[in-house]
């Protein structure tokens, strides 16, 4: 097949991603670009001129998706969608979801030049504010309700405003769903935002699946006293046990075979005076997992220790779930043709689980959904010291390419 | 001599402690009145009233100190001082202070009303504004500057503002200080504000002195990171080393004999989400004993420990001092009165240390101090709950007389 020695334009996505990183550029050489900002404004516009001049068809979906359309050859066939968000974090960097919506037109454009005809239809999409809970792609797979879209956010502007600033209809959100079996694949390419790839020196990493996330709440109640009055044997300092559980939850995670993780991230401790006994330290225990079924007895032997350290310190506990996120794999086929792609172009490859949140996980749920990583170097993300080399940004593309020419013969 | 046989009027002085309590009395039965307030300002003049029902002449220093005086028989001998502070914490009780500047004036009262002319003149002294660190006092001996009294505080009120507004004259705080050997004693009774006496049973602490108290900052720096995407081996969490940390402080603290106490009070984990690596812990080490001396070696194994769990964690760490105040004694004739004139009254004592700061901390610095304890319920100050029993009330006022008395005989 001639479409097997298609490669994209590396040097033009460099220079992209450079130009996209324009929009919303600090000082510091950072992205500060959120979802629904100006800044995220203008970066849309500017992928919906790209996705123009690639020869798609732009159109914004009630929730505020970006879709850039080529019709395929056959009729009555599933689209192939593939792409990514351009939304950032307050001070992010210029690759995290930005490398692989630019790669997806690329792609688009490689094919469009080349005079490619594929048997799909082929959809670029660009996901709407994907950083503060995947809202975009929430609403494609029908997961947005009507509160959501009316909830008013910690800026004090409802959803359904942000919504209409980027062009969606939010009275129309349910019509964004796609008809059962229109889609016959989604692949997204992203940044690892982990170090596993950089640190091992692997091209390309095949995205498993998404993890799933275990979070819970634990205060844990002594009694707050004078720190110069209160004699060392009368004190029931409510940091103690904490600090027990925080190194407990460390030995259970690592204790146990497999890549399961395990994080105190939040930790408050009041009063919080130097001269104050703590008297509560509220915390969360955060697990995550590939295997969802693996988290429950991991919490069970953390909830059993904590139990006993705050008995032995006569401090009181409460733990309540937080959330409870499952785990979902990628689709097995999809794994086999990205492999099968990467390694056709000399590529070293690792399957590895995705441990971050992404849009991907959502179109999971509806249709059959691929993952490729690309070496985010130090494991840096969410930061304006994100980093991918040019020739992983380059290596990632044409993967994403080939794979979207081998899911075509599907 | 007659006057053993005087005792307080203890109704009187149970009644004034509730009556002073109306003065910023809180929905929950608390206290709120800070110095300086309208409640703190009432207040005072209530005391005022009470010093010269009590025969006292009154006067307000210019740092705002109210003093109430009783000429002696003999002239050129030294004041016999005592009394304490008013002002509460935001949210306070009844008791702290307030108990001790009652029972100085039921004392003068006791004293007015059997007719007693005592040789040394005696003055009762309200301090003012002891809660943000011994306004008053530091002004009595000497240790307010100019800086001090210029200083805007945090609700953005010029200090000497709030000095003129309770009758004192900011532009002549250094003429607020007693003339070198014009005080012969001071004597505070107080709160304990701990369980020692509580807990024990017994009526009267007899203070040896104040505590030393060496507070260290510390920052443990690793590196936040994606909860879900860095593998367990691949982090370096300051919130490990830190909890170390504080179960180091505590053990190190209890495995030395005395009553040195130890306490990580303050303690901040940066960023502090659930789904985020701790990338840094600062924290707050403080150190309290009578002897002073004894305070740097335990810091020394402290940092010791620190420096060796920092580095088995691959954290850096940063520690340096915050604030170093000297332990003082108490003077050990006024110990002694104070430890004969309880046990002449059949009460339980013990020899303890104040953990907490108070008044009589800087006036020891200029004269023979001395300071009584009576039990607080369970411990308990600062706070809406404190209380002491009115036979402990009234078994304090005695000892504080008595205690003059036997002064009064140098």
């Amino acid at each position: 097949m001639a479409s097997e020695k298609l490669t994209i334009n590396a040097d033009r996505l460099v220079r992209r991603i450079a130009e996209l990183a324009e929009y919303g550029k600090t000082a510091g050489g950072g992205v500060d670009r959120p979802a629904f900002s100006e800044a995220d404004v203008e970066a849309r516009r500017y992928m919906m001129n790209l996705m123009r001049h690639a020869g798609l068809n732009v159109r914004v979906d009630p929730v505020g998706n970006i879709f850039g359309r080529r019709e395929g050859s056959v009729a009555a066939t599933g689209t192939i969608l593939f792409g990514s968000h351009i939304d950032t974090v307050p001070d992010g960097g210029a690759y995290d979801g930005s490398l692989g919506s630019l790669a997806a037109v690329e792609v688009a454009h490689t094919l469009t030049e080349a005079g490619y005809r594929s048997r799909h239809p082929l959809e670029v999409v660009v996901w709407c504010d994907e950083e503060n809970g995947l809202t975009g792609s929430r609403g494609y797979v029908g997961e947005l309700s009507q509160d959501d879209v009316d909830e008013v956010g910690p800026d004090g502007v409802r959803l359904s405003e942000k919504i209409r600033r980027i062009g969606g209809d939010p009275t129309r959100v349910a019509e964004a769903t796609p008809q059962p079996g229109s889609v016959t694949a989604y692949v997204e390419l992203h940044v690892e935002q982990g170090a596993v790839l950089d640190s091992h020196g692997i091209n390309i990493g095949v995205v498993e699946g998404f993890v799933g996330i275990d979070q819970y709440d634990v205060t844990i109640t002594g009694v707050p006293n004078h720190a110069g009055t209160t004699p060392m044997d009368q004190r029931i300092n409510a940091l103690l046990p904490a600090a027990e559980l925080v190194l407990a939850v460390d030995r259970i995670v690592r204790a146990i075979p497999g890549g399961q993780v395990g994080t105190v991230g939040s930790f408050d401790v009041s009063p919080g005076a130097p001269n104050v006994i703590p008297g509560e330290v509220t915390l969360t225990v955060e697990l995550r997992d590939m295997d969802t079924a693996k988290l429950q007895p991991i919490w069970q032997s953390i909830h059993f220790q904590l139990e006993e350290i705050c008995a032995r310190y006569g401090a009181s506990v409460t733990a309540r779930g937080r959330q409870s996120v499952a785990g979902i794999p990628t689709d097995s086929r999809l794994r086999d043709i990205i492999s099968a792609t990467a390694e056709g172009l000399g590529l070293a490859t690792r399957l590895l689980p995705s441990g971050a949140g992404h849009d991907a996980q959502k179109l999971a749920r509806i249709c059959p959904t691929g993952m490729i990583f690309v070496p985010s170097v130090a494991g840096v993300s969410h930061s304006p010291r994100e980093f991918t080399q040019p020739e992983d940004v380059a290596h990632g593309a044409n993967v994403l390419l080939g794979s979207v020419l081998r899911i075509d013969g599907w």
